[in-house]
């Protein structure tokens, strides 16, 4: 293990960290929060220490593997959280640190679920901060590393697999370096774009900032305690549906219609089951929770947004679910486990795996039946390769594994079954909002500190995709 | 496909299940239920008749494959539940026959849920009947089909295999015939003893009849409302333990100790694990519902009772596990899944798939680290056929997809996520009791026909492990 190396991929990742929390102070700035500035700037100040003394003197040896890879993302991204959580404590704004840490952990890893009873109350700072973190934590922190610090070492593609969802990654160009770098070109401009398009539609400027952000890392924190329904327009609700959408899918996509690859595009089967399964489920639910609206216009419209604020892990409401029926709210759990495109700021399982699995769990059949002529499991018409299939499935069983112990464990707090099942649901998946207690008009203050840190952990198993976190506590062994 | 050796095979399946039906007449002359007769008769009547047509005459070309293997066991499963569902519907206890077929699915599965509210009210012959189902699916009417057949054709095993649960059937002795007379042997003896004990224990020999034989099928139905409870007498509770979990043991075990060889027993991973976790989920219950009850004493005893019948899938119960915390209830509805072990008369996914599955995930995670050096999944100390883990893996999976599309098609009920998900997780896993209106105060009446056929399909699936119902469905493709 190269511990030098560890360090000094944290020193980068930290530096950025650092960079990012001094933005906040612009906000204070213009709002005049004054009395905030001191929760940004100190730290600020640690992160940058931290990172100039981690930095401070290039290791000979800049060899790294997956484990290193692995270890250096995963305690970046629970030392960014620790420290990212700060500003929420200091300011007292969050009074507990426990749960100051869980709202940034729920922020970096774009799951969107909140302690807070009482959103509205945050300074504009804070909240700047808070959507912030959806952001970053969107397109991942490393990428952003990899996509300034130029280096042409083919073996960042470790760095980039451990942060980077899905079941293969693939770099779009040779150089790893750019490959980031067009990324999070194209972030940033979406991004923009849906600023602009939401200020367009009457939203104020600091409104679309912070949504743009929430929707960009399809993270879900609104500063609204109803969330986007609060702006009660059809317009600004369809516009983060189709972004959020948008977000969902694999980026690669993007970079193959910019050099005008567009049959890559088209005959994308993840993006056809993913497109398909948003209509299905939109027209099934549009029919389940019909009593519930006054017309079908409006069961349509609350049913999309829903749809697609679950299956990209967003967790943005304009509804509250709780009163859906079982069918319906038990439609949405599903979903949030398909989750969205391998490559995309969503989380759940992926889409591309979930598509792995059923054909492999068909060809099963097919094996028991003439073991002898049984074809590989195909995707866009290719076989996959027999690696992939082996990790597609064994990255099921794991989540499925980590699932149930972490529904045992937190089983012992004041919840139903039903609460329990739906809260590691929705963090594991980076989700936002569950059933009962959690659901959309709910939070997740009352859990008890050991349930907050066993969901922590969720949220990171789920947004680094297991292997991260549990090298990191598994290191010693090897 | 041999159509013809498939009904040749139901035919001979269909006789043993009539002269079956031909018992509870003996019951009902001792008790003097002459009323009940014809219930019985009519039925029993159909059947032989169906069994002579099928097997007037003995097909000219024997070959049996995978696929007829399945069909036949599916199909053979369906109809007998049909048939065997008559006397319940003729006699008039079960008014509605979907319910009348749920019980007897439920019976023949060994599961043991029942849509019964007042099971003390039944005749003495249909009870009999009702338990009786349970011995015949705890070891596999088909098993005994092969006992009597006198069959030496290797062929047969692709039967065996259809029927008999685990990741993979390994014959005893080179006939297979002979194999399930041994089979067959064991679990009579078995029987007879739990008998023998339970009337020493004081139960009437009728009673001990009944709960013998849902003993030895892991199923669960008993002749009182309030189960085992109704005794209300450690030596019979300890009794009827110890019995359901030598049950849930594999029984190729019996016949190692019978010839001797010991030490195939005492190495074997799967029994020590079924030991381990019965032995660790005892002493945790024991803690976490000490509450519940006035002494460690009588926790000690409700928790062992309960961990027992749970993992052994029998579905017994000596208190009202409504009552236990979210956290117990958790542990239980967990344990439901991994079941006992395989070639035993318990359900659920078996110990030994888990423990290869669980291998599985953790190889993975030396895999992704370092892919070179990585050694196969070991099961007692030998390397498990790379078939088998890619077996154990895939039921996994299509077991995971059948149970969430089960929870979601079953949801349209008027019950909560939490009850569906138990109401699922105990009929695919046989166990007989879940949670809420499910646990072992309520009973399964209250759903809708649409979702009693969902529930007995799991049931189907549980019992004969995925594969022959999803053949005989898909049958036509092939």
């Amino acid at each position: 293990m190269n511990y030098r190396m560890i360090t000094y991929i944290m020193g980068q990742i930290l530096r950025i960290v650092g960079l990012c929390m001094l933005l906040p102070l612009v906000v204070g700035a213009i709002y005049g929060e004054h009395h905030i500035f001191a929760s940004f700037v100190i730290p600020a100040g640690i992160t940058l220490l931290l990172s100039v003394i981690f930095t401070i003197k290039k290791p000979k040896n800049t060899a790294v593997f997956s484990m290193e890879g692995f270890v250096s993302v995963a305690a970046s991204w629970i030392t960014m959280s620790a420290i990212g959580a700060l500003p929420f404590f200091i300011s007292g704004e969050i009074p507990k640190y426990i749960d100051a840490f869980f709202e940034t952990v729920s922020g970096f890893t774009t799951t969107g679920s909140t302690i807070l009873s009482d959103v509205e109350s945050m300074s504009r700072s804070s909240m700047f901060w808070r959507a912030f973190t959806h952001w970053l934590g969107g397109m991942g922190v490393l990428m952003f590393v990899l996509a300034v610090m130029n280096s042409n070492d083919v073996r960042t593609m470790h760095m980039m697999r451990a942060e980077c969802p899905g079941p293969n990654v693939g770099r779009l160009v040779s150089k790893s370096s750019f490959s980031a770098r067009i990324l999070y070109g194209i972030y940033i401009v979406m991004t923009a774009l849906e600023i602009t398009i939401l200020r367009i539609l009457g939203m104020p400027f600091y409104d679309a900032v912070i949504h743009s952000f929430s929707s960009a890392g399809t993270g879900g924190f609104s500063m609204w305690n109803d969330s986007i329904a609060h702006y009660n327009s059809l317009a600004i609700e369809m516009t983060v549906a189709v972004f959020i959408i948008l977000f969902g899918i694999n980026f690669n996509l993007y970079y193959y219609l910019i050099i005008r690859k567009f049959a890559l595009v088209f005959k994308n089967e993840e993006l056809r089951v993913y497109i398909g399964l948003i209509v299905l489920s939109t027209a099934v639910l549009t029919c389940t929770v019909l009593e519930n609206y006054s017309s079908w216009g409006e069961s349509l419209r609350k049913s999309f947004f829903m749809v697609a604020s679950t299956i990209t892990s967003t967790g943005f409401s304009t509804t509250d679910t709780s009163n859906w029926s079982e069918f319906s709210q038990t439609l949405l759990l599903l979903l949030m486990f398909v989750g969205s495109c391998a490559g995309s700021t969503g989380g759940g399982i992926k889409v591309s795996r979930i598509l792995i699995i059923v054909k492999t769990g068909i060809r099963e059949l097919k094996y028991i039946v003439s073991p002898r002529a049984v074809a590989s499991v195909k995707i866009d018409g290719k076989p996959v390769e027999k690696d992939v299939v082996r990790g597609a499935s064994n990255y099921f069983i794991l989540f499925m594994l980590i699932f149930v112990a972490s529904v045992l464990l937190i089983s012992h707090d004041k919840y139903s079954i039903e609460e329990n099942i739906s809260a590691v649901t929705t963090c594991i998946n980076n989700i936002g909002f569950g059933v009962g207690s959690f659901s959309t008009s709910g939070n997740f203050s009352g859990l008890d500190p050991f349930s907050k840190l066993i969901l922590c952990f969720d949220m990171l198993i789920g947004r680094l995709e297991i292997y991260p976190l549990i090298m990191l506590f598994a290191w010693k062994r090897h």
